[in-house]
């Protein structure tokens, strides 16, 4: 079985870019960060999930990411609520994490050199994001490049690092579809920036509104817990 | 005053580049990593350096890579000794630690993006070097692309990432005279991957060798404190 190394932050996106790693027949080696983020419920999702989704390892590494700073999601500035669609869509917001999809990629690069795994997967998503610069395929694409000149098993020629990005053009719709067929039980992902006690969804953040407007579209009932 | 990420761990190199970043007359934001290394006293002379040397910050960042593993430095693999000039230059040496300086420059990046610094410092060389794959000019300038296509402040044109490697095509001799006549006290900087107690140079390892190699090319006496 070729091994494949996934990040998998126990969200939407990235349970559904698992389940597609296991269809793919890829032993799967998920990757979760403990990087100061408010919303450390997703950390137990990924747990939990990883668990029940059959994977070969499961890695949660800790990350300062806090230190540094500069996102709503790892310090005292305000996550944005009730945002509409064209607000999202018009620049990137607060929660923006300063490089975080190239140090988490970098993380994985490295535990993929060392399982001799070429095959890196990311649940990245360009349509129902939040304009974030790290999703888009140019991003995506650099980051590949640079990789495989980055590894000493890249240059000596035994593996050429690819990273898969199966979400990249589909609707949360689309996604959650995918998902359900392939037996992801989603009442278990967590996607809230700002969960209140217990881990509850606000239902609010772009997270959460986002996720709303994926079952909605889907027409599939939402099995999320809101605060209200 | 300009501020520049400077990648800092203490050593002959890194010291040299933040002497030249000051030199240059940047705001030096020092930054080092404790990732499990087995050669942690070099966190501590990267401590009293950046002290002594007026960085205006200096952030000492812990990193699980010896979760990772893969490398001598970060587990309980030998560190060759007593190799000769010609065998270090046929291959990459099991001191190569997977995706380091991706993952170094991932968090600088991160870090300058929040300082608003487009200026990032890192003392790789490509001539007295191990062969690490991470060293190299193709390597730094793919970095250098995927950074600008990463970040917020990149991709809304308020800055632009340069990735400075004022070391990368000096011999270590030249990096020595270079440091000297900017008053970096090199008894200070700690080379050795493999030093024994109290934090002694084994002054047999790679790169106590090539350390050793660069203070004879510079007729220089060399200040450091050997094993034997």
């Amino acid at each position: 079985m070729k091994k494949a190394v996934v990040l998998f932050s126990g969200g939407l996106d990235s349970t559904t870019c698992l389940a597609l790693a296991n269809a793919q027949g890829f032993a799967v080696h998920a990757l979760s960060f403990d990087y100061s983020q408010r919303h450390a419920a997703e950390i137990e999702a990924a747990r939990k999930l990883a668990g029940l989704m059959g994977t070969a390892a499961h890695l949660v590494l800790k990350l300062p990411l806090g230190t540094i700073g500069g996102s709503a999601l790892t310090s005292e500035l305000a996550v944005p609520k009730d945002r509409e669609a064209q607000e999202m869509a018009s620049g990137i917001p607060v929660t923006y994490v300063p490089a975080r999809n190239t140090v988490f990629l970098s993380l994985a690069l490295a535990w993929a050199e060392v399982l001799g795994a070429p095959d890196i997967f990311i649940g990245v998503n360009a349509l129902d994001y939040s304009g974030y610069p790290d999703c888009r395929p140019r991003f995506i694409a650099a980051f590949q490049a640079m990789a495989n000149l980055a590894i000493k098993e890249a240059v000596e020629g035994h593996l050429s690092i690819k990273i898969h990005t199966p979400l990249m053009a589909m609707t949360k719709a689309e996604i959650i579809k995918t998902g359900l067929e392939l037996g992801v039980d989603y009442s278990l992902t967590h996607s809230c920036y700002d969960p209140g006690p217990g881990g509850l969804a606000c239902g609010h953040c772009d997270s959460c509104l986002l996720r709303k407007k994926g079952f909605a579209e889907a027409g599939v009932g939402d099995p999320t817990h809101y605060q209200d």
